[in-house]
């Protein structure tokens, strides 16, 4: 492989451009863009490593599509509109199959949503992707984390669990022995618990890792709540922790203690996990994490809104309860009863 | 060590704000920030890793601050003034000594130049840090790479070549065989070579090493240069390889090639390299890499504005040749003949 730097970036990530959002692209020592009038930049980075954040085997168009996902979706939990991208990567070589995949993957999306690459770096190195994202969103009508209030209404975008679950099953954890679905004719560690529900079927798993490899971003979802939640935020470390931030940041903004309470059976499980038990199902939807659905806090009279927004989306919007004015997070059942559960966000230093 | 990733950029990366350049910083989806009237955002993106961008036993203030300088240069050269960047960084394991000489370094200088830590991500990985940087700069005054023009000066700032003279110490290569500095007693490889120069002194290496591990960002010459240069790129690959993006860019926006002269006994060549041959003294100030000084392209009538500019900023500025309308570029002597060199621009996947 004699590709260099320079040729790299020419030849699987500089684009003939149609239409540009920047002033200034790729080639400079750095791009320029401009807001609207009136409009602010809302800008995220993420950082993606392999065996962290995605398997060493993962499809690189998948991964072309998820680098930038996750960063659309801060952009949605905003509710700013995408508006360009820088890619940094660092990688072991120069692998032009790899590149050509990952670059589809990466575009097919960010054309999905008008987002223009602007910049980037490229260097040797253990495999990295870091894209910073850059959206527009007049200032206050953002959606920020710290707007929630006591009597707000909680909700949730899509389905939970999925792509939790997809993870579980790769890494065969002794709490998910699913690892026999890759294998009909293997026996399965979940038959042979007693009253452990049978094993999974294989439509259920490849649905989940349809989830976990390819997430949409809800961007449009963000646009249209702009004047209709009180806070958001994206599901990429799990409910309960997600949730923790919302409350910890509207408590602190309120000045009044917040918490909230969460009805388990209005929480939209996905349907990948029907045949797992209860504690599993609570455990994947509530802590999961790489959900990149968006959970947001609305007063109540915004509810008919929701119910005709989440129509004309195609995107099921489910109220799991209620924010309280009391700190800690309460899961109830079907009677009002509390279930114990363990639920700690994702950490990646713990 | 149970330092988790929201309790570390608690501890080391928040900080209670003085004025704040952004609308929203650290802890929501996204940062918000706005231009003022009239300016657009510049944007730049910087990936360093271990083992190639800095050494395993770098000093973590050192880094902390080259990390944030080698992005700072790029605003400089886009003639941009700072507001804001973005760190994300993985880190084989959480070091609280590490990171607190990490962030005190980066900080100082980010202080010093009014640039806010506006968010970020923190992941555990191979060591590796990207950031992102901000700057304000109205689009028709930006320093573009593509406005040089034939008959245009070439300028620099500063001194060139010692970074890359540290590095080849460091490495010991055959070239540069100084690996003896570190410890006069030892047999000195230059001196054994027929009328090699001598062992370079401590003084200068260490003057060497400062100039790589702690570049300034030549933010004040960038935005002073606005109305003066017709071109602008920082020098990390090297002299002549910058030079040509310069070239080449330009030469594509005007329709016609470009070259340059470059006058050798005229560049500045850093002291630190008094002691070396002069092949070796080329090599390390046209192709060496690092340097982070500006290079521009300024019209001759421009001359005593630059030198003003100089006294007032205190930094040299050297006017080194010409742009030409031929293609190539060609290094001269006191005579104005040719001397032949060979200089590649560094490139991370060759």
């Amino acid at each position: 492989m004699a590709l260099g730097e320079f040729e790299l970036i020419r030849t699987f990530f500089e684009r003939s451009a149609g239409p540009r959002r920047a002033l200034l692209g790729i080639g400079d020592d750095c791009a320029l863009i401009r807001p609207g009038t009136g409009q602010s930049i809302a800008i995220s980075t993420d950082m993606l490593v392999e065996g962290r954040h995605f398997f060493a085997d993962v499809d690189p168009a998948a991964l072309g599509h998820k680098a930038l996902a996750v960063n659309l979706s801060d952009l949605a939990a905003m509710g700013a509109r995408p508006l360009g991208f820088t890619l940094a990567m660092a990688l072991p070589q120069v692998d032009e199959r790899w590149l050509t995949a990952f670059s589809s993957g990466l575009f097919a999306l960010a054309d999905a949503h008008d987002c223009e690459l602007i910049g980037g770096d490229t260097t040797r190195g253990p495999l990295n992707l870091c894209i910073t994202v850059f959206g527009e969103v007049p200032p206050d009508a953002a959606l920020r984390r710290d707007g929630a209030r006591a009597g707000d209404d909680l909700w949730v975008s899509g389905t939970l669990g999925a792509p939790a679950w997809a993870v579980a099953c790769r890494l065969q954890t002794e709490a998910f022995p699913m690892a026999g679905v890759d294998n009909p004719d293997a026996g399965s560690s979940a038959d042979s618990n007693a009253g452990a529900p049978a094993t999974p079927p294989h439509a259920a798993l490849a649905a989940a890792r349809l989830r976990l490899e390819r997430p949409q971003p809800r961007v449009a979802l963000g646009l249209a709540l702009r004047s209709v939640a009180s806070a958001a935020i994206d599901l990429s470390d799990g409910l309960v922790g997600d949730l923790g931030h919302v409350l910890t940041r509207s408590a602190a903004a309120g000045g009044a203690p917040l918490g909230a309470h969460i009805d388990w059976p209005s929480v939209p499980v996905d349907t990948a996990l029907d045949h797992l038990y209860d504690s599993q199902r609570i455990a994947l939807a509530l802590a999961g994490g790489d959900d990149y659905e968006l959970l947001f806090c609305a007063p109540a009279p915004a509810r008919p809104v929701l119910a005709m927004l989440s129509r004309s989306l195609g995107l099921t919007l489910t109220r799991i309860g209620t924010v309280t004015g009391e700190s800690g997070v309460q899961l109830l059942d079907a009677h009002g009863d509390r279930i114990d559960f363990h639920a700690a966000a994702f950490d990646h230093f713990r």
